[in-house]
């Protein structure tokens, strides 16, 4: 049971008081076509914000483009019952209005903060307030940051370190030696620090194992969705940047660099030794060869595959990759039955001129 | 060690028998060329049937379109010594046989139903004859269906629900909220209600986390291979209907509503808020873009993408998607060197006729 | 750290040393760009090696194409105050030292080599050395082999097999009945044995289960990656012959034969009964068909897809699949633009040719 007031007294830079009761209660938040009298609604256009007022919707946070009813002053209800906030970003509101109502944290509250059966070795260092979940295993010489948040069944390799306020979910790997930063969430079954896949093949075509020595270092504001693998480099670092963020089934080879501030879409693989600068956005399913380099913003398109380094900022798509206005051309090409109709036409034309077949 | 007679006693609408004792005895199921005097098989074709005989095998399941061997009276053994069962479909028969030798339950059987070591919430509701394995995290107000099965080191959070006879594998995740119904089946490693992926960007590009507050409901008879993700709802729910089954690796979005009794293959993927019917059938690695509508009865084949909506039932492949008649002529062209060789002969029509180049 | 005299006495055919003092010391290896006083070195350019000896680097292992400055005698130092090992493979020189410096089994030591939390079924045969980590489940009737590890939280059920000296990281799932041989490697949140993915369609479009009742068996040797699936066969067995590398994400559906030798990057994927022989190689995100035959010796480049028998050893690559070196041209040829220009510069001859579109 959410306020006005709570929300008014968030003092987000993207959230602006507008009208209304701050006593207005809202249990739950749903979209403008499930608005109700208990409910908070975002509305980005004026159809859903007619919708909500319908509903007779208690709060209401509305696109600063659309222009809202018959306003009483500020500390008073206005005409239509609804509090009113305004928001340059319907998403930002988004992200500063629902942890409100997100139970995330209920998932973990228990009646002792570190669970009994967790198996923590005694060299751990526990940072204060932190959660562990039942049956988590925390090895040796392992430093948990303040606030941090260890689910149930996730393993916790030698010397590996998690940041504050990172929230690690059930059934996570994170192998020994590997850094995590601050502020960061992973997902279910993604594993951090996997061996890197490398081996030596001898005369007769046998694969011997390069053991790797090296660890995962990832950045503060970190995302992982559930069941990623990022591996652990050869000698030295795996990295990932500040803020970035992936979706689920993302492969981050051994060696791999990855800036700051990123975007990967589900199943994003990248191969061993590529960079990618920061600021970049990639589409679900794309893959990127090893020892590539990508710079700064650069947004590829899914299902794409960069086989060659991308230098220069800009919006890029296809296998291989080109300019994305480029690439929906290509598209726009090869389906719809062209491509055989091309084929056709060629050799008609060759029939037509009586040109030699090659 | 299962009698002909526990097969007749089946009753399966897919199965009758033929002739043959009922007293004839099968202690395991292999394919023809792998008959033996103890082998139940299952035969299609002329040859297998042979095969069968030859090896004296003393169950035969034969597709109907067989003529099988000099039979004896309904009650009698045939001259062969072998027990015959036909039917219309030989998957079907199997799926009605193969539970008899499959030993599926007995990985799960243990001196206690409940396993001492599982964590169970108080609050926590079983239904009767729940089998709970070792070190299962079972979490607050969560309700299990009877007959229901949790594998060892399943996590279950808060508010979950399953249904009944519902066999959940070792080391799955369900999350806060979301529903099963009854009768599915989930392999391990899959995660059910990770997080939806939503970042709201700042002016200065960074992405802000925007809560997912929603749910995954799955309905009754689902199946999912091992190591899928279907992520929980922003604010509603991410829905699979009744008999939908996926293969390993399958990854679906927030907000995807999928319809019944669908066929996804490995690799799967399917983007926020996108739609899919019922009866429909998906190849390996096909991707389907985000706020895409596909009707019933489409069948998309693997390592296709589609990126609009499908509105009429039927075949289709590629990427684009194109019908599957089209996309089979595309790929006929694309490969084979065909491309090259346009382009070539392109150049020699165009210099052949003293064209620019443009 | 490791002394010279360490390396010297691998006695491996792949190292030969050749000067400098056996008493030189390394802490630890890094690329040549970082090396320092205390950093054992692998170099195969020159300038890599002056940066070695730069850096003072105590022990230096060189590709046999490099000429190594100013020789002492064997047994002594020589001029630069670096120890120097020869190598004619970098790779198999790094496979042969690293292992040195890999703390690896750190990560599984313990005050008791069988965790006390771990649930191991009384009539589970365990051999000699065997490490057990925490909350591991060991079935009924499993047989683990001498010197073999099993990490915390991995479930190994009833029947299964483990060889000698075989290593299985944390949270891997073993089915019933599978079988993995000696000196595997298995990353964490790897599935073998979930069930094949095979249902019989009845006339109302509801799909019934077929169980699946083979087993998975793999040979000596072989690594699979995090976040693997395998599927136990139908009938009989799914195999994966010794020596077999996988990386993240590979996809090995049931009644899949795979030979010895092979390596699979990562997300490769492979369709129900197909077969591959030995020494191949497949690069990332590449799809096999189903009931698809590949004979020894075929490389397949990354992204391809696979429908059809590879008869032939050779490279390959595309989809359709075709020689690599047809595809490279395919590839030049579908790119940069060169599609809709084909497809404007046939417009235009019809065009200049008064032909009828048709």
């Amino acid at each position: 049971m959410i306020t006005a007031e709570v929300i008014k007294d968030l003092h987000s830079s993207d959230l602006t008081y507008i009208s209304g009761s701050l006593q207005s209660v809202a249990t739950k938040v749903l979209p403008p076509e499930l608005a109700d009298k208990d409910v908070l609604v975002f509305v980005s256009k004026a159809d859903q914000l007619e919708a909500a007022l319908k509903a007779q919707a208690p709060i209401v946070v509305a696109h600063k483009s659309l222009s809202l009813p018959a306003h009483g002053s500020q500390s008073l209800p206005n005409d239509t019952g609804t509090t009113f906030f305004q928001t340059g970003s319907v998403q930002l509101a988004m992200a500063a209005i629902l942890p409100l109502f997100d139970g995330k944290m209920n998932r973990f509250n228990q009646e002792e903060k570190i669970h009994p059966s967790a198996c923590i070795h005694p060299t751990a260092h526990l940072g204060k307030n932190v959660y562990v979940g039942p049956f988590a295993v925390i090895g040796e010489h392992v430093r948990i940051g303040d606030y941090a948040t260890i689910g149930a069944h996730t393993v916790i390799e030698c010397y590996a370190t998690i940041g504050d306020h990172t929230l690690i979910h059930p059934q996570v790997f994170v192998g020994a030696y590997c850094e995590l930063g601050a502020h960061c969430e992973i997902h279910p079954h993604t594993t951090i620090g996997a061996d890197g896949f490398s081996f030596a093949p001898t005369r007769e075509g046998v694969h011997k194992k390069i053991p790797q020595i090296g660890k995962v270092v990832i950045g503060d504001w970190v995302e992982l969705g559930a069941n990623c693998a990022i591996d652990r480099a050869a000698l030295t670092e795996t990295r990932i940047g500040n803020g970035t963020k992936m979706d689920n089934f993302c492969h981050i080879a051994h060696n791999v660099i990855i800036g700051e501030h990123n975007v990967m879409a589900a199943g994003f693989k990248i191969a061993g030794s590529s960079t990618v600068g920061s600021h970049c956005m990639f589409g679900g399913d794309t893959v990127v060869s090893d020892h590539v380099t990508i710079v700064d913003k650069v947004i590829v398109g899914g299902k794409s595959g960069v086989s060659n380094d991308i230098l220069k900022p800009g919006a890029y798509a296809g296998y291989p990759v080109e300019p994305l206005r480029d690439n929906m051309k290509t598209l726009a090409t090869f389906g719809n039955g062209n491509l055989p109709r091309m084929r056709k036409d060629i050799a008609r034309i060759i029939k037509h001129l009586g040109l030699k077949e090659e």
